[in-house]
């Protein structure tokens, strides 16, 4: 069924002009990655449905979800890792490893629907949060027991449902044995870094830990290792990349990982609803501690971002006053400076990898694009 | 450090007198299991710890729950599979064997954890559940935010850090890759049988579906597939079993999973708090949707199970005059006819299928324990 899909073109459409691929795939690969996506889970919705009838409501959600927006940058930072370590887009894997990097947004999907339950959060990318959702549909049904409890276990186990998936699509993606194998170690310490990134990020949270160094703790496992640096390896495993090759990879992705989400936090405070689908100032109602709300502390706009971090009520000229005051004071400076010197330090370490083109200069677009300015 | 482990007595301690194992590992089966269980949770919290400190709290509260309890009644299921189908716990692939089977017990950590959380019970085998413990931790410790939203937000991840962990168990429990892929499809399968039942039993009590059928699909996804035939499918497929044999294990493993379901749900509505670890009456308080309570609402104890079901609050004569009146309607003995039905069904399916012993012998034992009265 997903052998059917036209994954490369004729040969004469591919061509590379500079540093710039023309090939199908890698020009259009988020719409490569929503069809395997799509394809997977209608075969997962027809052998659920089998199961039993109603399991196809779960399905649905959870398809909804996964392939209701994401901007597929896992999978884009794991194929350019294939790719940079010389997996050919022509060649007979090429397929098989579009399907296995596609597998990253299931466990995107887990952390997402289980995050937004824990964070209580009731709107994503511009919809109801999932636990949102069936609370509402339970109580329009007028179903017994409380609508909260239901959208809550119906979270859960649909976030449970796509980790467990996200293992079965990669085991199926039809990779040989011995790649499987090789990749096998970057998957499994993603999903444990990212686990780990995420309780660490609620603990410190309840700890009321504002430290720069927990800040960054937290980006490292929950972000940089998890969303740039594994994915980057477990391509350039799957293509059986060197040591040195992979080590560079890996480094690379640590240090965009990081300014990926300093940029991230600094659009979750100064973000256009409008771009980012969720409420302007979300950040500071959830009383998230990021670097950026580190440096405002210590540097005198700590009064009003106590009074500001979890007010669940925050209203848009609270919000003014904190981005303004964290201008004021140098915090949005700080991080930007952080930002510019890890991206600085990337492509540094990037040039200085032995990368097959147009995987590094794919890669150090994909790094400045992941960590410039949008608000 | 598994190796270190001795796992096979020396030749002349292995004794088999007439249908009865006297080898050590079957004998012994739950002490080994936890053994393998300790010795893999060490080495993830010595790994967690590195990653950072304070993720040794989550290992910790995940080792204490799987390790504080349960029957192990399904890695005792798939190791039998495997002996039946010509596994031998002398041979080189005992040890990895008896990993691979131990790592089931963290899938079901997973499926307790997060059930705990979804049905809000306050305790699980005499203990406070991982939620309620994490909350009263928080409260404690006087953190920021609320005390219930952390307690959920950690047995979430601790759930999900105990599925993922489950896979890594197995992957790298040491069996050769055939062996792995052989086995590949029955823990996949098992997997989403665990959690669509789970869904289908969350969906049914808030419909408050009360019918037979719903009930029954729920014990055939939910215990029946997820406890004993995929066990069984697995420990058998790891032998390299034939078909003939996985579908005679399977068959049995359905009737019995089934009989084992209705046997708990007697123990949820008469069982003794001492013996159950769970509150007298939980499963009226829950609302739980069995074939008992369908039973009671056919043969005339509608009334009292209406008022019963979900009453958070539920009493000791409350609880008393449910039972009197499930006895005195037929529910309880229309139930007992099923499990004795169910038994005798598996029991001719074992004769008939091609077990090695002990496999068979200790089968038909564990088929009469798993539902025998203990009430």
């Amino acid at each position: 069924m997903v052998d059917a899909y036209p994954v490369s073109g004729p040969v004469g459409s591919r061509a590379t002009i500079g540093n710039v691929s023309h090939h199908p795939l890698d020009l259009a690969l988020p719409k490569h990655v929503e069809h395997a996506l799509t394809e997977y889970l209608a075969t997962r919705r027809a052998s659920g449905e089998a199961m039993d009838a109603s399991f196809a409501s779960a399905v649905d959600a959870l398809a909804d979800f996964v392939l209701g927006g994401g901007k597929r940058i896992r999978p884009t930072y794991a194929w350019w890792g294939w790719r940079g370590a010389g997996g050919d887009p022509d060649g007979p894997l090429a397929q098989a490893v579009l399907t296995a990097v596609s597998s990253l947004e299931l466990i995107q999907a887990c952390a997402l629907i289980h995050d937004d339950l824990m964070d209580a959060s009731a709107v994503r990318r511009g919809k109801p949060t999932v636990h949102v959702a069936f609370a509402a549909r339970h109580a329009e049904q007028g179903w017994h027991g409380g609508s909260d409890r239901f959208g809550m276990a119906a979270a859960v186990l649909i976030g449970d449902i796509a980790l467990a998936w996200a293992d079965d699509m990669l085991f199926a993606a039809g990779l040989p044995a011995e790649v499987l194998r090789r990749m096998s170690e970057p998957w499994r310490d993603m999903r444990t870094e990212m686990l780990a990134g995420q309780y660490l990020d609620v603990l410190t949270q309840a700890k009321g830990d504002s430290s720069a160094d927990a800040a960054l703790r937290i980006d490292r496992l929950k972000t940089a290792a998890y969303t740039v640096e594994r994915p980057l390896h477990m391509g350039a495993a799957m293509a059986g990349g060197s040591p040195e090759l992979i080590a560079g990879l890996r480094a690379f992705g640590a240090d965009i990982g990081v300014a990926f989400q300093l940029r991230d936090d600094l659009l979750g405070v100064f973000g256009d609803p409008a771009v980012t689908g969720k409420p302007a100032g979300d950040d500071l109602a959830e009383g998230k501690r990021t670097l950026l709300v580190s440096l405002g502390m210590e540097l005198g706009a700590a009064d009003i971002l106590h009074s500001a971090l979890g007010m669940q009520d925050i209203d848009r000229s609270m919000v003014d006053e904190v981005r303004r005051q964290l201008v004021a004071v140098g915090a949005v400076d700080g991080v930007e400076a952080r930002i510019e010197e890890l991206t600085t330090s990337a492509l540094a370490t990037l040039s200085s990898t032995p990368l097959t083109e147009p995987a590094a200069a794919k890669l150090s677009e994909l790094a400045i694009s992941s960590t410039k300015r949008t608000y």
